[in-house]
């Protein structure tokens, strides 16, 4: 395993949520999500951007990768509740209200919401990087970006988008988180303001080029292939049902070609950084 | 009504939460219930304290106050889902799931949680301040506090607690997050750690008063007087069906009466400020 990714997993697993009462069973619900893995690629993110400028800083920062990871977590159980997506299995295991109930999904979800802020409000950070950490978070993952993109997607499941606005959805729900994990690394940095804003909009194309990856294998891989079930309901808002395959293909190249361009263009040390996390998806459509 | 109520209604009905897009519904479900009023006890409480000391800072802890106020109301969001109380009534309005859908009442939830931080991380005050406000308001109001109590409460509903059981549940579910209310005013308002402390104990004992005072309330006022279906199901955890009528009354005045003497030890300002607002609450078991 990545050394970084090594020292995150090593401080989340010690620093797992904790809720000593007679409750039978809510700390543990409280933890598995969260101890049972998944890629890390918001913290990972997060955590790459700070190790550019300066490792001294990954220990100050991972309470911040943490609770970008709790809230990030508290949204994938949220939506596999029954009234989403109603998912039996998650990160490999049983979903919460499978394997416990519903209510307990529900407060184990709104809990992870409120302990991330809770973890970087703790963070041993200056108070003002701490709220502009937190500006990001709540805004990017909140009524500003994952929140509305989730609404959006879950109301308009069985009507056609416009191209525009299956972009807005897409942005909002997934992209936004992407590119704040970026700008808050930047922020712990201390990068300057056009870094920062450089990074941001270099996550929202990251962000919107793997969902049209997704909608592209999702057609052309099978199910053996891609571990899940492909080749899903043609009447699913997807890029691959508004542009055709082909369009599709072309789309995501044009945005992997920008991707690649905004990556050369950051300094040295911020390019061998993130081209290392990263390297691996730009072009995994092709 | 009164100024300072007046002050945080009109604020609260400038900022509500925006969130324009083509979604149908979502912005107007994301202000109903908080538009739809209650007793703003929270914010009150908060407000009080910081008026206590200095009337010019009133106005920097309004977003902190509108902040707490929806933290409170998406727990009442999500305690009315099907999944916990099923409620079809809340605040005079329709509940969200029965006026829209469950994914509605679910992310208009979540927003409002993480928005309550956006909301605090944005006011116009110094950062340390902030900081500390989101270390209270996420440990009260999360696994520390409100979270834990309510996953008790759901879990033993059928299940008959010990009186240092029931007593855990609503100082959680209930009494941190007032403790709480009280505890971020003096942190605004820059109350020494001694006073934030004697607020935060005060706010413990009041919500704890609250709670056994709706459960004698329940016993001895009919549906009529009481506005709601009283007289529950004997089977249920209170402190009436575990102290006897008698018993909890006894407990009721004893708690009242060491309220009292703490409003009484507080410094003049304060005193004059918080009696205002509890007065008609302390005795309203008698």
């Amino acid at each position: 395993m990545n050394r970084l990714l090594e020292t995150f997993e090593n401080y989340l697993k010690s620093n797992l949520p904790v809720s000593k009462t007679f409750h039978p069973h809510f700390e543990d619900a409280l933890s598995l999500m969260l101890d049972a893995g998944g890629k890390r690629f918001r913290p990972m993110l997060l955590l790459s951007v700070v190790n550019s400028k300066n490792s001294l800083l990954i220990k100050s920062a991972l309470p911040v990768a943490l609770g970008l990871e709790m809230l990030h977590t508290y949204s994938l159980v949220h939506d596999d509740l029954p009234a989403m997506d109603d998912a039996t299995l998650r990160r490999g295991f049983e979903t919460l209200h499978k394997k416990y109930d519903e209510v307990t999904a529900i407060l184990v979800g709104d809990a992870l919401n409120t302990e991330a802020f809770n973890k970087i409000a703790n963070a041993p950070l200056s108070s003002d990087v701490k709220i502009e950490c937190i500006k990001v978070l709540s805004s990017d993952g909140g009524i500003d970006g994952m929140i509305i993109g989730q609404a959006i997607d879950c109301f308009f499941e069985n009507q056609k988008l416009e191209l525009s606005q299956l972009e807005f959805l897409h942005i909002h729900k997934t992209a936004k988180l992407i590119a704040g994990s970026l700008k808050m690394g930047a922020i712990i940095a201390n990068y300057d303001l056009a870094i920062q804003e450089k990074l941001y909009n270099f996550g929202i194309d990251i962000g919107l080029l793997f969902q049209i990856q997704d909608d592209i294998l999702d057609e052309t891989q099978s199910s053996l292939e891609a571990g899940k079930t492909t080749h899903n309901d043609e009447a699913k808002n997807s890029f691959v049902n508004l542009l055709g395959l082909d369009g599709a293909i072309n789309a995501a190249n044009e945005l992997a070609l920008k991707c690649e361009n905004s990556l050369i263009s950051l300094d040295k040390d911020l390019y061998d950084s993130l081209n290392n996390l990263l390297i691996k998806y730009i072009n995994r459509h092709k």
